[in-house]
């Protein structure tokens, strides 16, 4: 029985609720043959969040893990290609700090690509006929370094598939950004349902271009 | 017993599927105390569509009208304040016309407002949820033309309120159109709900900014 | 001896400058064969802007009128096609008044066209390398304003034309506005220059595409 | 005398005209104390991209490069923070090929950052009145590939300065792409002369703000 391990953030940014959170608790103890969810929250704090998400990876032993998190604004289910080692905070975390242009893991690479099939992750969502795409991007604040952190936790342990995947705002929550896309919570969790099967089925990523010009 | 007229156009732009019609099909026969909902599909072609429209109201005398049409690439539900005479079609309707700089009704206002309560029913959607704007254009296209037309033919009726809302595109559209936000059906049919109580229990507008700069 | 009358209106919402006035200021006083150029600054406030464009026209009888305003965040050169009858503004204008859904002339029609030919200007402003299109709404605020009092005060006045473009930041205003687009002034004095001659020029508009589905 | 390469690369994606190129052809030659600017096209080709660029690196002994590319639908000049090691090209390049999800340096690092003051370069830029912000993806075309092969090429070398600046479309690019943003040949080389002074003039980046939440 594999464990995948599916974590998402508190609310941040005045937000009283995070879409990321409410996506992967819906999905904790779901399973199906030969695998079973276990859903943590993260805090919104640098450095926090990366040794939270250590001390799960160690605690748990998952065979896959996806960190989720809230994207305002972005209109897709957006699976994240890369992540990069740098903090550059636009807004203070929940703990008050905003990090300006400070390594995630000192000596650490550059960046992780992630693990996930993200081709073929993409593609199964829009078949699902869920809105989806590879993002090049997964910005410079916590998303990031929870991103970069999982990677870095995960790269010394063979058969670990990691990733990241970005979510719109909820319909509640666009409804006070006027101008912002959302999705329904269903859809959201149904779209990391796909992701996980997809992932534990892919020996390899599929072949279909995701990239972007600029 | 008051009869509330849904309209929502057959597909158009080569997409299998309108959202504004699977909306409207679904809210056909529904109604709470005192009214009664009709809905009904209107082709999606200049002309045939503006006759099916002043033939449905005089056929069912409704008390209000909503017209619903889709918007591909907004990201809310956008209660439209104002229709212009003039069709420019930047493609081609359902019998392959396309119509440059043709009045609507040759010699009819410059333009006509909405009549429903468009500021009160932002208002009641935001408040339940749901993502809603007014918008300040309707286009030059089909959705510009029937909203024309509506309030075109209910002009000289007293009582009768009358406008237009844009809907996203249905997820499983957008997930054929990378970058393009959506909404979920059950969403827009709650949307409408909203809107058409809004409409019944408004005997004049909120006052309330729904303007642009520019 | 053609007038051709150019209106700027004064910095408005915070910024030190305003590219419409910059643009028509230059051009005060340019002509060619058969006419020359007035420009006038019009305060950003609603009700002083139309008594001032009211007066202009009694004063200088132009037979083309064109009003400039800032659009910030716009990418081109807008060429708007109907002013509506409504203000609604979501910022305060300069003398501290925000008027919400009061007609701009009691009594008015809902709206006026442009009486520029719009679509010829937009071709030529492209064929002359000038990024342009046509515009579907003016907003809300005191562009709409002033673009439905000038068509209100030269209604009844044959052979004058007249109209409204909206023009982006210039960029020293962009480079304070992360993630809005700007232009030249080089280049909007040019493009206003095309629009010029494009309009004394033209009997009847262009017919071409210029409309939005939605 | 230290030697400033600048490159830009030839039209692709069936533009007549890259303003990369037009850029940095047109600072050829241009210098000010101690530095003097060689500007070269490079063939927006997979592979001789970056066998040209490894070339004029090991003939001219740079302290400064910087490669420049359109990127059209951007509003500024935006300067890359990160290469990264992948090759997925959403269109064909100049010589038909359309990799997808190729290392671009087999066993290289996953990602290089920039060794521009990334922060100075953009601070002076607003400083100077042009539109700039950093950019936390160059894609992953050409001008990402060109990128992530010319830090490659400089990593082992001291004191060798090196990025990528994307800029937007001419006005004439975006008179054929209605709805894209563009900026004046002139701002672009005020930009790229701004941006070289900075990078010779600092030891180290500025402390400022330049990410992104996602």
């Amino acid at each position: 029985m594999k464990t995948v391990l599916l974590t998402g953030f508190e609310p941040f940014n005045k937000e009283p609720i995070n879409p990321a959170w409410e996506t992967v608790r819906a999905l904790d103890g779901w399973g199906e043959v030969g695998f079973r969810v276990v859903a943590r929250q993260l805090p919104c704090v640098f450095g926090d969040a990366n040794a939270a998400m250590a001390a799960l990876i160690d605690e748990l032993h998952p065979a896959l893990v996806i960190a989720v998190g809230q994207a305002g604004g972005r209109v897709d289910l957006s699976v994240e290609r890369v992540a990069i080692n740098v903090d550059d905070a636009p807004i203070k975390d929940n703990a008050e700090q905003q990090l300006v242009d400070v390594p995630i893991v000192r000596g650490g690479p550059a960046a992780y690509f992630s693990t996930l099939p993200i081709k073929a992750i993409v593609a199964a969502l829009r078949a699902a006929g869920l809105p989806a795409s590879v993002s090049q991007t997964a910005g410079t604040f916590v998303c990031n370094h929870v991103f970069y952190g999982l990677m870095h936790a995960v790269a010394g342990r063979d058969g670990v598939k990691a990733g990241f995947i970005h979510i719109p705002y909820l319909p509640e929550q666009a409804a006070r950004h006027p101008g912002a896309a959302s999705m329904s919570l269903e859809q959201m969790i149904e779209g990391i349902r796909v992701a996980i099967r997809t992932a534990l089925a892919s020996d390899r990523d599929a072949v279909a271009v995701g990239g972007a010009t600029h």
